[in-house]
């Protein structure tokens, strides 16, 4: 196996691509590839400011690091979701990489803003932990963007991540998800005249061109530690199923999921484009982010993170004042 | 495992329903699925002459058998593919199930009608035998029900299948395919006024809400002798990965087929209804069947079964006139 550019040994293979690289020129072809989704989808220009929601995991990690690379001005954010010793070693890892290449990161902690981990929330509202950690990390990483004075957020997923999100999409057929299923998710203002505001900031995934396996040897090759181990809570997720399932199909026929990402942008998702349905984007009374209103009640109306914190905060509060019958052996953890 | 009827000793189970069946309940529950689907579609009617596509598995069979119980006016055809042994014992087993049922069986033969077999065929033109398999099944129903006097051509399509081309037309958006994937595809007339004539017959797919494992247990507890083997051709046919693939996920959620294919029909079918292309509906010059036209020259349009059959009997005839060169130790096979 040579590489594509150079004819010396090559370290990295990629079949969709017919193409194989030395360590060198794979990392150029990330490069090139991750430049290259930039413009062709308009994501940003030089002299934006972005902020990269960060995990610590390979894939956030790489994009940083490609974006640098690239001379970006960009921002980490790592939100410490409170997910028991994991968080602790994804944050190390975050904190870490920002150090070694010198560059800014923001951390937050749920528990700190809200009053709650992860774990916690998805006891108190009886909801899996991966809808309410979505639900969180959206809402906190959007306040950030705002509150920090970003022009861009950026995310760290990938080819697979946006494919099983479609298949899943497609699987339940989703439409309005699929209508909003894009490499970038325009801002969205609020307001009119001289009250208009930035209510939701612009969204962008610069590594939809590129696979999982090639953002991990990516960080393998830059020499950037990240965490390997999955999120802990992650178990049974159907998201995992849906890779399995197509990653069956990218063996047997490489280019599979590209050709199903791609394709669905190019010829089915303006298909999916939301009509404009009854719902029309309001105010929420409590933190003012943008929700949507169902009736004509405009100023009364509650965004879902709000709904969904009280919700978990009121079941807090009710467990605490009813004292839990005892069994005898019991022993106190809380 | 309990029939959810009588409560006796169940000997069919259905996940994706959350019920078992005895013998007796099972086989009209299939009675009941089908019957449903043609009324939920508006399929047909008691007094519509039905031509069904026999193939001699189980599917074809199963649903053959179901609507003679139901006591529809339908025929059988079987269309020989000249597949080795493995076309003669589907054809037994056709002929057999129409004996034992005292029903009508109308036979074929592509090799009769048209001078070549399917896998002669796919020597000829070069490509995968299940291409030009379709194609000429496709031509020869619609043309026998047409020839015989048939109001409506029904297949044996079951739930899988179903499934398993809406997976293939998703991974790569196939929007016309999408545009035309339906338990019904209408008639379609050519000419107007006198000259009016149908086209192409209506095609009905009542097994739609009935799934592989289903007709097979039918045929089994029926006694029909189907036959089990898979046609010799079909190896690494992609259709077979979308079935595994999707099959995963049955399996860790079962009615995932189901919602995959009446949720698609309900929410995203509509919005690929082929727009009124360039193309137009014309009549074909050498067999007279619709075809589309891309250009002005309606009078000069050849169908593409036409094309592909004049491709193959011209490449047989180029074979037979350049003498192949011999090398020693050659045996004539031909």
């Amino acid at each position: 196996m040579k590489c594509k550019v150079c004819r010396q040994h090559a370290v990295v293979d990629i079949r969709r691509h017919n193409a194989a690289f030395c360590q060198e020129h794979f990392i150029s072809h990330m490069h090139n590839q991750v430049a290259r989704t930039i413009k062709e989808f308009k994501m940003f220009d030089a002299d934006d400011r972005l902020l990269i929601a960060v995990s610590g995991g390979k894939d956030s990690l790489a994009l940083w690091d490609v974006l640098l690379e690239l001379d970006y001005d960009v921002v980490g954010f790592y939100l410490d979701l409170g997910i028991g010793s994991y968080s602790g070693r994804s944050k190390e890892a975050a904190i870490s990489f920002a150090e070694t290449r010198n560059a800014k990161l923001i951390v937050r902690s749920l528990a700190e803003e809200h009053g709650y981990t992860v774990p916690e929330l998805a006891k108190l509202t009886g909801r899996v932990p991966c809808s309410g950690c979505g639900l969180n990390k959206r809402y906190e990483f959007n306040r950030a963007a705002l509150e920090e004075g970003f022009d861009i957020l950026v995310t760290g997923h990938n080819l697979d991540d946006e494919v099983a999100t479609l298949f899943g999409n497609v699987l339940h057929w989703n439409v309005d998800m699929l209508g909003r299923q894009a490499p970038v998710l325009e801002e969205r203002i609020l307001g009119e005249g001289t009250d208009a505001r930035v209510a939701l900031v612009r969204k962008v995934k610069p590594l939809v061109r590129v696979a999982e396996r090639e953002t991990a040897a990516y960080a393998l090759l830059r020499g950037i530690d990240y965490i390997v181990e999955e999120c802990p809570m992650v178990e049974g997720n159907t998201q995992h199923r849906y890779k399995e399932a197509i990653t069956l199909l990218e063996e047997a026929s490489p280019g599979t999921k590209q050709q199903m990402y791609f394709g669905f942008l190019k010829r089915a998702a303006p298909r999916f484009i939301a009509e404009s349905g009854e719902g029309r984007l309001v105010t929420c009374k409590r933190c003012s982010a943008p929700t949507v209103a169902w009736d004509g009640n405009d100023s009364e109306v509650l965004c879902t993170f709000c709904r969904t914190k009280d919700h978990a905060l009121r079941r807090r509060t009710d467990r605490a004042s009813i004292p839990s019958p005892r069994r005898e052996g019991d022993v106190d953890t809380a």
